[in-house]
């Protein structure tokens, strides 16, 4: 059912500031940064592999991001698994464990995208991703 | 100089529920469990792609997983990015930022890794891991 890691989300303070270490210590290749007005935060993905990281800075304090910083500080923040289709996916899941949305919702790049609870899985906000059909190169 | 996701580790109280809850809910091939006494742990590699979730359970309340998981309690603990010369990036990332290990340890499976400083790379424990030479389909 878990293809691969998609992404791994790290809630960061300062997006330009994590983006350069990582580019600059670590030699990766970083992307355009993006708003998401309606979660409150801007986004970059690093590409690593056939994953990537999604670097996350809140751009309200009230915002999930902008509330996560304020408890736990900077770090990890999710862990992103492509599945192939997520309608399937939450089907089988539903009943079984606590789902944040039992409908997908929609995500980056077309994307479409559910959260499980992370008290449903061992401490861990997990993301379920599945991806936009004959589009796979643009968003891999 | 990051060549993919290695793995990512998540500490876990009870190991085989963990390892049954990614089998029985998202369908992963869950490994053997490994003891590793000198960090009083038990880990189990579940594959994901080109990348694996490593279940970490301590095996003492003062291990270092011990000491996170009383601290934090259950969810991710690190993310290990394979590389292809761990000398060569140690000696690259040495005085640019705070490293637990300045020289490679022995890992499972041949390995040898190093720590990077969650101060050091935004909140974030990161593992540099370098496959055993001429054996990478073993520990792939």
């Amino acid at each position: 059912m878990l293809e691969r890691i998609h992404h791994l989300g790290y809630a960061v303070e300062d997006l330009d500031a994590a983006a350069r270490f990582y580019r600059d210590q670590f030699g990766a290749e970083i992307g355009e940064s993006e708003a998401v007005e309606e979660q409150g935060l801007v986004a970059m993905m690093l590409r690593v592999g056939e994953s990537r990281i999604e670097l996350l800075q809140p751009t309200r304090p009230d915002s999930p991001v902008g509330k996560f910083l304020e408890k736990r500080g900077e770090g990890f923040h999710h862990t992103a698994f492509e599945v192939e289709d997520i309608e399937a996916t939450l089907r089988e899941l539903a009943g079984r464990l606590d789902l944040i949305d039992e409908e997908p919702r929609n995500g980056a790049g077309g994307t479409r995208t559910a959260f499980v609870h992370p008290k449903a899985a061992f401490g861990v906000l997990t993301e379920l991703v599945e991806l936009p059909r004959g589009d796979r190169s643009e968003v891999l």
